[in-house]
């Protein structure tokens, strides 16, 4: 028996429908891509995204079809998101920052017809163009004025829509059509592509009003640091419509001072970024003795919060950090460090340590640990396993079947991260699944060890990979770049180990180096770590004295290897 | 072109699965009906619905079949509910207070083949069991122990589930399969049915957790003792579990002094219920000069929020008051005053009008006001239309198809209420459609003048209703019960409300009644006033001179009226 209540349709058109019906006059800032500050409404946003479709419609677009976006966060891109999303055309927000061959690989299976652009990125369009053939118009987001002619044929956004009537009809399609899609960078093979549904992007948004996920309302000022090409902006750019509150939309400049400014002009109450924009931020308060007297909390992910950035948000400026997991294939939110009863119980040192952990799970997401073999492992804070998870808005298959097969038999797709889950529901990260090191049968986290034996204050830099063993499958090799002018033995730093890992945690060896590799996120590369060191014989993998020998044939890594354990 | 996400279906199985496995060890507290406070967790709770899965299908109960409770607010019914529908069946919540004859007809029109009933409601079904023949099994939610013959061969439910496995499979139906049926007492006709899906039943507790709506969290302490056969209990045994807030259920003792006793012992902070319980708790507290020393919030819902009680509980006791406005079509949840940043930023005494009035819209429910013949009102805060409404949670059609088509060609449902919107967007119910009073083509509120007369110091009571006149179509007549001992006239009433109203919103006649009916829940009985004073004719309506022998044909109410204007 089927229940009786209305059909309609979880669109997420009615998200800027709701904007305008009950919060039109409420604003939309924008640091422009121009320079100036200015300022909109959800009103006036709502007719110029009705603008963006008719002329979407007018150059060809039809339902399905990819437009893709190359933009800062600014009002117009909220424009253009509703614009192309409301007439059931796809979304794609191209990260700037990929090399251009990504971009063009990304571009191309995408078929993405028209790209939204700002004048930032004109140069790496105009280096492309010939191997995006497939694209028919590229649309600057801006006016006549500030046109050039980097892009020849380029249309200018605001000509482009005053010319299209705002009368649109949104919506009247079935929720699971495709709105948005955002490329995985991926670690192996190609680029991905997470295909949103209206669907899954609306029950996002609802998740995320939650008071225990993003927690926002209409009396709150938002500045979404986090662009909107880095997982949909974790889903603000509809959340911030859904309660009515103010947007303050950063544009391209993200460095300390400018995003204080914005702070404090606006009168911003929540903000959300990675950590190294907090980081910045920090250091420019703490240089200019500057203080924050509106913003109440940030919520911080994309990689692992250190501690003294919550420290320092709480202690010297009163601001309460939530920590947040989560990546393009869930929307991207899967879990937030929100107190729950238990842990709001405890006093503020306690609490501090659940702050460091990526969090629980808001009803609609499902987590699992499980081992290599699939079965589930418990959680008590200290077994660690597959990260896997399921829910309405967690990826079901990449665009055009890349990748084959991606859930499990339960339907959970592999995270690609290991984590432990602790008795109170939260979770940590401890690892990639790749940079887990499997020793008898059992999994060392390589991120633990070279995080404490970062903290050796000789230490600048660490990594921990595991190497080949004969009998342990792998064991943990660490390397450390010493800090400027510093010298140290194996020795110390195993000792500073000793009583920190247990005792089958303790690398087997240790390899000073010049410099440690990192990828384009500012992350270590262990996957360059892993090639140069693929053939490396540790100690204990050698008869009795060979151990010298060995280590004499420890290979270069970025720079010539002239420390040995 | 439909995005790739997970296909997860919206069942309301997975919130207990959600509570169970993130806050399996949160307590639910129940006043038992047996007497004494008993506590449970999600877990164990969980593992008892799952065995009256188990005991339902034992019994035979099939997908889609209806199984009712007539139950107070306790653990036990909570697992019911969960029992019922995990498995695809639709739970029928009866309402105690109903009319006998009500009751039969709604169980044999809903087909009820099982019914949960705590020991209270024993004399009622032994009363009707011979009216409702289709009834196959009636379970008491009780042990052997308190087991009566009071309705012979009746099932003691701690008996019949202690026997069932705790191993069943719920879900993995459509999203759409019916999950609840509840009935609305209709002013016209037969009851008639909201048959709530699984869908429906989750985007609304979604909804009801975003900050703005509920706004409850895992920190929570909720005490809801709004019933959950009013109207699902406006969602709470749902989104308790869905946030993993502590429950505390006050089972059949809603008195002050009951309700008081589990608000401290239990640390409640959060707390739902009509008008009339909050004035018995206020009265309570201060009789016994009593403190609330842990709740912070009471959503007030049912009927309009006087003011006392807002200002009662924010200046004695720090509470502060949400009013809500919703309906069993609307699962419940419609508006709440929260405010937005408008109203926010105005002091405490502008914001309290904004608390009077049923408030605002979330994401989700669209409202409009129309005119009779169906064309859109301004949002000013002075013109009032009819209230329709719009979302996945708002009936479509009633059950068995009663009442026809009831969605208008843009599908929204018309609720009967009459209200404004003003410029920020806070709904104001002012008058029930049929309550109205239509004069010269224009709209006359008859509750916000009797609200005012009532307002006079010798008023007991006042009702104001539409009478026939030849000229306007209907013209506002105003009866008042006066208090014990006092007298009055005409003239000074309508002194009293001269420059409160508009001058054509005037009462055409004052009729001094010895006392005003009341319905079933409290209200004044428009329906009994209306068909006593159908023939009544006004003073003015009449040649001059003949206003005394109009005033003499007064009808008689529930008591001789003996007062004239």
């Amino acid at each position: 028996m089927q229940g009786l209540m209305q059909d309609w349709p979880l669109t997420v058109d009615r998200i800027l429908d709701h904007a305008k019906a009950w919060h039109g006059e409420r604003e939309i800032v924008s640091r422009s891509v121009e320079g100036p500050i200015v300022r909109t409404t959800y009103a006036e946003v709502h007719a110029r995204a009705k603008r963006v479709s008719n002329a979407l419609l007018g150059l060809g677009i039809k339902p399905g079809d990819r437009v893709a976006t190359l933009a800062w966060n600014t009002a117009r891109h909220i424009e253009a998101w509703y614009g192309i999303m409301g007439i059931g055309a796809v979304c794609h927000t191209l990260n700037p920052r990929l090399f251009a061959e990504q971009l063009v690989y990304i571009i191309n299976h995408a078929d993405d017809r028209i790209i939204f652009t700002d004048l930032t990125f004109l140069p790496i369009l105009a280096a492309i163009r010939d191997q995006i053939p497939k694209v028919e118009h590229f649309v600057v987001l801006t006016d006549d004025a500030h046109m050039t002619d980097a892009l020849p044929g380029a249309l200018a956004y605001e000509s482009l829509i005053e010319q299209a009537s705002a009368d649109c009809t949104w919506g009247g399609f079935d929720e699971n059509t495709a709105a948005g899609l955002c490329y995985t960078s991926g670690t192996t093979g190609n680029p991905k592509g997470v295909l949103y549904s209206h669907r899954s992007n609306f029950l996002h948004t609802l998740t995320t009003m939650s008071r225990d996920v993003m927690g926002i309302g209409a009396t709150d000022v938002i500045l979404p640091v986090v662009p909107m090409f880095h997982a949909n902006a974790w889903g603000l750019a509809f959340s911030c419509p859904a309660v009515g509150a103010k947007l303050v939309m950063p544009g391209q400049k993200l460095d300390g001072a400018s995003v204080y400014e914005l702070l404090e002009t606006e009168g911003v109450t929540f903000s959300a970024a990675v950590p190294t924009v907090w980081q910045m931020l920090l250091t420019h308060l703490r240089e200019t003795k500057a203080k924050l007297t509106t913003l109440k909390r940030v919520v911080i992910g994309g990689s692992a919060v250190p501690e003294a950035i919550v420290r320092g948000f709480r202690d010297e400026f009163g601001v309460d950090v939530t920590h947040a997991w989560g990546m393009t294939e869930t929307s991207p939110l899967g879990t937030l460090s929100v107190p729950n009863a238990a842990v709001a119980a405890m006093d503020e040192e306690a609490q501090l340590q659940f702050k460091l952990k990526q969090g629980r799970a808001p009803l609609g997401i499902e987590l699992k640990l499980t081992d290599d073999a699939g079965e589930s492992l418990p959680h008590d804070g200290t077994t660690f396993g597959r990260l896997k998870v399921r829910g309405s808005f967690v990826v079901g298959e990449y665009f055009k079947g890349e990748g084959g097969k991606i859930l499990d038999e339960d339907g959970f797709f592999d995270t690609g991260d290991v984590a432990t889950v602790d008795e109170y529901g939260y979770m940590q990260i401890t690892d990639r699944a790749k940079d887990v090191i499997k020793s008898g049968g059992e999994w060392i986290s390589s991120i633990e060890i070279e995080n404490l034996a970062a903290g050796h204050p000789k230490a600048a830099i660490a990594a921990v990979i595991g190497v080949p063993h004969p009998k342990w499958d792998e064991r943990p090799l660490l390397l450390v770049k010493l800090r400027e002018g510093e010298s140290s033995t194996k020795e110390e730093f195993l000792g500073f180990l000793d009583g920190k890992i247990a005792k089958w945690w303790m690398p087997d060896d240790v390899v000073f180096v010049d410099d440690i590799p990192l990828g384009a996120t500012g992350k270590i590369d262990k996957k360059v770590i892993r090639q140069a060191y693929e053939t490396y014989v540790l100690p204990s993998a050698k008869p009795a004295g060979a151990a010298a020998q060995a280590a004499a044939r420890a290979p270069k890594l970025t720079a010539p290897d002239d420390g040995e354990g």
